[in-house]
């Protein structure tokens, strides 16, 4: 790990305010006593108002995944059919988990870069009966946030739950779950609460319960049953991450400090910034207009260059990390990750070891051009 | 978390070296790049000698028990007959994580404070077949080290797998792999690894791979076939706990600088002495002789003593944490963990501290004469 810290504009992991590495490197301690209870008493709240919600946050020790995983297979049963939004990697990875424990899924397949149509899913809602809608709100792999309020009231409407990945989102954009009536939203650590991986987080509307009683796939580690029994006493079923939630704790009070309201705006801003210089550069977005991303932006990479290497070259000589483009968007398309501890010079810094790269590669753009687009936007937002 | 920190003598989490609190504040980095290429695999290859393997040895971001649930879920069927030795509360969590995935169990009950015997293992499954033998190594809950080896080998000679869970022995005791037959290991990080919660890990006897193409329980997050393939990139399916892996990597370079025949003959010296300064007091070990553990030792309370009243008062007076036991055990045992960073210190003030409070509680102990046997007993070890 020679040299300085390479700046991660990826979409996540992401960058560590000194006061959550600070708490990491904090002494071990006791899962089970009072100093834990307390602890998770007070980031359940944080997580509450994150998610826009007074019902149970459920903690897990794994990676988001695992709470997508708990999130299925605790409220839905082998057989259920579901409609899963796929239009990236993340919403089919929410069938695939569906899939592998029996679920009857039914794919509602969006064009890459685009939105879910509330419409579309309610057509198919209504050949119904479903019991569950799947639905990424943040689709990392295009940048592009679905309209998640509309499709929660589609299955609402519809009588099926709405689950929600809310994974690369929550803690960047405002997740309202109690107004939109989100049943389950899962999130994870490494995004933009500012955390290592290895945290993730399931809150669950309290009438969700009753609704799926009798309910369930097979599961063990990740019963929410079992985790909402034991946050009542302010534990976990099994020996948490106490490092990981005291960091958490860390970077709620963070977050507090700035106030909701201001971490969202911030987000705003810098992807604001992104996309404006982006397009002052000439380059086309990948996500539509109306459903791009404010944690994570999603780039056409320039007619004759291949994404891989421009990320690569960014990483090498500027020591900044950006994403590729997954599976059939790899070498098409670039990402960059405006999510938890960024601010504006960091957006800077990335725009000008893109703006340096792509004109090595052959694109030429300009980058004080795009700098100032960026910050024009940021501070018009 | 005012004044000292305490010292963590229950059976995990434990202590945590500086190395280790130094790389948990490491900067954020990301989880599919060179740098954690090497790691994987740097962390890779420790686990492998601490578990006695040249096959893979998977790691997974979850607490142990995601680890035994991926071991069983990964390599059984729905209706696979499995028996399960059951003498404490791990042995009984592998039977219901077996069954929670449809698994048929046989219990295997043996006494708590006893170990298996291997024969009466092999008469049971001679009326088998059984597909897989499930056994915690070290029984956490009642300081039972079992025969592993002969448990393996007499599901071997049965044609069943070994399912084996070392949580809370791996780093601390040899375990051997190759040599006894383990075709599935699974072990966390807050036990002899000197690491927090939230890692876990799970080694693979080459052979099973092939043994059981086309088994497998419903499963996702804790899919080893994937974990599986993902190693040989030196990655993760998921995006796995960056920080806890690199702390990780110093945590394994520690007991490579130790030895590891050191580790464990330390271990072994720390148990005795904490065996020996019991004895010494006139207390009871609640497990048989044979098959004491040389990680957590269980002592049964004295007449008229509730543990949990003994264990509330050591921390409380003393800032010392032991443990209570569980379920039916709970009031009547108490146990030290010594496992991880532990030293001849470490037991010593543990001993005052829990004389001082038997004492106080009105069983007479003499402080003095139990560190005595226990220097003598961890140097004669």
């Amino acid at each position: 790990m020679a040299g300085a810290d390479p700046l991660l504009m990826i979409p996540g992991p992401t960058n560590l305010p000194a006061e959550v590495r600070e708490a990491l490197a904090g002494p071990g301690f006791y899962h089970r006593g009072e100093q834990m209870a307390e602890l998770i008493k007070r980031c359940t709240a944080g997580l509450q108002r994150l998610m826009g919600t007074a019902d149970d946050v459920l903690i897990l020790t794994s990676s988001g995944t695992g709470a997508v995983e708990a999130g299925i297979t605790s409220f839905l049963s082998p057989g259920d059919r579901v409609l899963v939004v796929e239009g990236g990697k993340f919403g089919e990875r929410m069938a695939e988990i569906a899939r592998a424990f029996g679920a009857d899924v039914t794919p509602l397949a969006v064009e890459p870069g685009h939105a879910v149509r509330p419409d579309d899913l309610a057509t198919i809602l209504r050949g119904g009966p479903f019991r569950a809608v799947l639905c990424a709100h943040n689709e990392t792999s295009t940048g592009v946030t679905h309209p998640i309020a509309e499709v929660a009231a589609a299955a609402r409407e519809a009588g099926a739950l709405t689950i929600v990945d809310c994974v690369s989102c929550l803690g960047g954009v405002p997740v309202c779950a109690d107004e939109w009536g989100l049943d389950v939203v899962a999130a994870g650590s490494q995004k933009c609460l500012m955390l290592p991986p290895g945290l993730a987080f399931v809150g669950v509307r309290e009438d969700v319960w009753e609704r799926t009683a009798g309910a369930g796939m097979p599961s063990y580690y990740f019963d929410l049953r079992k985790a909402r029994e034991s946050l009542r006493k302010g534990q976990t079923p099994y020996t948490p991450s106490t490092t990981l939630i005291a960091a958490l704790g860390a970077a709620l009070d963070l977050i507090e400090a700035e106030g909701i309201e201001g971490v969202f705006a911030r987000h705003h801003a810098m992807a604001e910034a992104a996309r404006a210089a982006m397009l002052a550069a000439g380059l086309e977005l990948f996500a539509q207009e109306a459903c791009r991303s404010d944690t994570v932006t999603a780039v056409r990479s320039p007619e004759g260059i291949d994404s891989v290497e421009l990320v690569r070259v960014v990483r090498e000589r500027h020591n900044v990390l950006i994403s590729g483009g997954q599976a059939e968007l790899r070498g098409r398309i670039f990402r960059i990750g405006h999510m938890g501890l960024v601010r504006f010079e960091h957006i800077e810094r990335t725009l000008q070891a893109v703006a340096d790269t792509l004109a090595n590669l052959g694109y030429e753009c300009d980058a004080n051009a795009m700098i100032l687009a960026a910050r024009q936007a940021a501070n018009a937002s």
